[in-house]
C-alpha cells in the first residue's frame, strides 16, 4: 500500500480534509489538537467528529434533494449507538434511525427519536421481539419473513408494514465477499421473488397494508460498483409493480467511502441519478439508511505504541488496542490506516511498519506495512475512518475492552 | 457435513458420552434435563459442566504423568474467563491459570489463585501493563520482546523471567490459517532465533535470570497434525539449548477437540510420547497451557428457534443469538454443531437446515445445512463445543449482546 502520509500535491496526505489535517505538525481533528485530547481522556479513545457526519448527511440529501426525489434518510444506528452522536442527529432533525433489534429502538426513543421516524428491519424475530416493537405505534416495520407477517398480522391486524425482499444480487465494497447481503449462494434476508405473490396475500388476509419495500444488498459500494447496483435496482421492479399505493421503497445502505488511496469518493450525483431514473416520479418516497457513509469518516481510533521491534523481516509496532476494538482489519479485511498524531518532517524516511494489537492472538494485526515514520514508545497513532462498526462490535476479549469515546461538536 | 444425530452405532449420536445426550428423548448435560434449565434461565444461555472440564484436565494430566515428566497445567482463561468456573478450577487445585492481560491477572487472583499459580504471557504491552503485572510478586512473566526484556530488567531487575520464543511454524485445526500462531509470512509473537542471544545478553545485563521458554503455535491440532508439532519442538531445541539452568519449557496450549464426526480425538499419549522424546529427562520442568481443550466440550450454548422459512433452495430456522455470542463459525470457520434438545423420533426425516442469527448481517451464519428435525417456533437448539472462545469474545453487536452463564456442578 501506498505511504498515507505523503501527498504530489502540496495540501496534505491524500486522507486530509477541512477538519482532519496537520497543524504545526500536529494532527487535529474536529478543530482540536488531537494529541491533547488523548492525554485528557487517555487511549484508547474513539473520537468523533459531529460536524462531519452532518456534512456526509447534507451530502446525500442534496444528492437526492438535486432530483427532486421525495425522500427520507435513516442513519444505520448499528454502525455507531453512541448516545451524544444520536442525540446530535435528533437535535439535527434531518434523519431518522434505522433499526434492526428492539434495545436498538428503544435507545433510539430515549435518544429523542419518535417511532415514526425510526424504522425497523430485523431477522430472525423471536415472538418477544415482536411484542417489544409493536408497542411502538407508528414505528415502520419492515419483515423479513412470511413467517413474520403472520404472527405481526397475528397480533396487529391492520397494520401498515413494509416488506424486506431479496433481489438475488450482492453488491459490496471491492467485491468484498464478506460484506454482501444478498445473492451468491443466498442469504437469510428477505422474502425472495417466487415467494413475494404469496407474501402479499397473507398480509393482505391478516389486515396488512403494505406500504414499503426494503432491500440491502451490500456494504460499501463506490462508483465502480454502481453498474452492479442498477443491476439490483432493476431486479427490484418486479417486486415493486405488485405494491399499490407504496408509500416508499427502502434502498437500505451500503454507500462507501474511500478507505485506500487509490479510492475514489462515492459519485453521489450517479447515483442519485440511477435512483431516480430507477424509481424516480412513482407517487412513493425513496428512503434509505446510509450507516458507515455519515460516521466512518468521521471516527478516528487513538492507540498508543508501546512496543518497536524488528522479528524477522519485519519491524512491528505494538499499540494498546487490538481486534477487540475494532473488528474489521482482521475480520472483515477492510483496511484501517494508522498515521502518526505528531507530522513526520519532510525528510523523515517512512518505513513499512506493521501495527501489531495486545491480544494473544496471530490475527490480532491492526495493519501491515503501513509507511510511517519511525516510532517510539508513547507516540500516538490515530486509525482512520474508524467511525463505523469500531466501537459497536466491540468486545472484552482478553478482557482488554475498557474504551472511551468522545463526540467532538464545534 | 453427516448428521450430527445419527449414529451406525445403537450407543446415540457421535457427540454424546456421559453426560451428554439423550434421555427419553431429552438432552441431559451434566445430569440435568437441558430444556429445564432454559426454561429456568431463559435463552440465549451458555451451560457449562465443571465434570467435563475436571475430566479433561485429568486427562492430559494422566497423559504427562504417564511419562514420568515433571510437569504443571495452566489454563488458559481466556478462552473462557466465567468466575464460577475459574473458583471451581482453584478448589479442585490441579492446575495454575495462564494469563494474557492484566485485568485476567488481577481476575485470577480474585478467583483465589496464587500468583505463583499464574502464568502470563502477553503482547504489546504498554509500561502501564508492566507496572500492573510487576505489582503481583511471583507472578510467572513471559516476555514476547527484547523492548520488554529492557523495561522489566530496569524496572525489577534480578526478576526471574521466561521467554517467549517464535520457532517460526505454525499449526492449526485442519490447516486453518486463521489459527497458526507462528510460521507463514511470520506472526508478532516471541523472539526469533537470531535474535535469543542478544535477547540472552540483554537479560543477563539487567540482571533478569532467565527460568523458562514459552512458545504457543496454533489452535485446534488433533493426531494428524502431530508430526507438525515434533517439527515445532525441534526448532525449539537450539533456543532450549542456550539456557542454562532452567526451571520450565512451557509448551503453550493448542490441543484441539473432535469438532465434526469425522475428527478422531486427539491422541494425548501420542503427544505426551512426543513431549517426553522431545523435552524429557532434562532437568526442567514441562508446562502446558490448554484452553479450549479443557472447556470447549464443556460448554452448550442455547438458543431458541423463532423463525423457520425456505427461502430459495436453504431451508432457514432462525434463532435468538447470532455471531455476537459466538464469533467462531461467521469468523474463523469453525464448526458450531447444533443439536435439537428434543430427540427426533427413530423415523423422523431430517433435512438440511441452515441456521440463522438474528444479527442484520449476512455473515451471521452459525451453521449451513445442519440434518435435524422438523423445527418450529419455540424449539431450543443446543451448540455443541461452546465453552470456549464463545461468551469471552461476545459483543454487544445491534444491541443484541445479552446472555446467561451457568455452571453446572454435581
Amino acid at each position: 500500500m501506498s505511504s498515507a502520509l505523503r501527498s504530489s500535491r502540496s495540501r496534505g496526505p491524500w486522507w486530509s480534509r477541512p477538519g482532519l489535517g496537520y497543524e504545526h505538525g500536529e494532527l487535529h481533528f474536529a478543530g482540536q489538537a488531537v494529541a491533547a485530547l488523548a492525554r485528557l481522556h487517555r487511549t484508547p479513545l474513539y473520537l468523533y467528529d459531529a460536524a462531519r457526519v452532518t456534512e456526509n448527511l447534507d451530502r446525500v440529501r442534496a444528492a437526492l434533494a438535486a432530483r427532486a426525489l421525495p425522500f427520507r434518510v435513516f442513519y444505520a444506528m448499528k454502525s455507531n449507538r453512541h448516545p451524544p452522536l444520536l442525540r446530535a442527529l435528533r437535535r439535527l432533525d434531518a434523519c431518522g434511525l434505522d433499526t434492526c433489534s428492539p434495545a436498538e429502538v428503544a435507545r433510539a426513543r430515549a435518544c429523542g427519536f419518535a417511532a415514526e421516524n425510526i424504522s425497523f428491519t430485523g431477522t430472525s424475530l423471536s415472538d418477544a421481539d415482536l411484542d417489544a416493537l409493536l408497542r411502538h405505534e407508528g414505528l415502520v416495520l419492515n419483515l423479513d419473513s412470511l413467517h413474520d407477517i403472520a404472527r405481526v398480522g397475528a397480533l396487529a391486524p391492520g397494520r401498515r408494514i413494509g416488506l424486506r425482499i431479496n433481489p438475488g444480487l450482492g453488491i459490496g465494497y471491492r467485491r468484498n465477499r464478506l460484506l454482501r447481503y444478498a445473492g451468491g449462494r443466498g442469504t437469510k434476508f428477505g422474502i425472495h421473488r417466487e415467494q413475494f405473490p404469496a407474501a402479499l396475500r397473507l398480509a393482505r388476509r391478516h389486515g396488512l397494508v403494505v406500504e414499503g419495500i426494503h432491500f440491502h444488498t451490500g456494504c460499501g459500494y463506490l462508483t465502480p460498483q454502481l453498474p452492479v447496483l442498477a443491476e439490483i435496482f432493476s431486479a427490484c421492479q418486479p417486486f415493486v409493480a405488485q405494491v399499490s399505493r407504496l408509500r416508499y421503497v427502502n434502498l437500505g445502505g451500503g454507500l462507501g467511502i474511500p478507505l485506500v488511496p487509490s479510492d475514489r469518493p462515492l459519485n453521489l450525483s450517479a447515483w442519485s441519478a440511477l435512483v431516480a431514473q430507477q424509481f424516480g416520479g412513482r407517487g412513493f418516497e425513496i428512503w434509505c439508511e446510509p450507516g458507515d457513509y455519515l460516521v466512518k469518516d468521521a471516527g478516528l481510533l487513538l492507540l498508543e505504541v508501546n512496543t518497536v521491534e524488528r522479528k524477522g523481516r519485519t519491524l512491528y509496532a505494538g499499540v494498546n488496542g487490538g481486534f477487540q476494538l475494532h473488528i474489521e482489519p482482521a475480520f472483515y479485511q477492510l483496511p484501517l490506516v494508522p498515521v502518526p498524531v505528531h507530522a513526520p518532517g519532510p525528510r523523515t524516511r517512512l518505513r513499512p511498519t506493521t501495527i501489531a494489537g495486545h491480544i494473544n492472538e496471530a490475527l490480532d494485526i491492526l495493519h501491515r506495512d503501513a509507511h510511517l515514520p519511525p516510532l517510539a514508545n508513547g507516540d500516538l497513532l490515530a486509525f482512520l475512518n474508524a467511525g463505523g462498526y469500531g466501537a459497536a462490535m466491540a468486545s472484552n476479549h482478553c478482557m482488554r475492552g475498557a474504551f472511551h469515546e468522545l463526540l467532538l461538536s464545534s
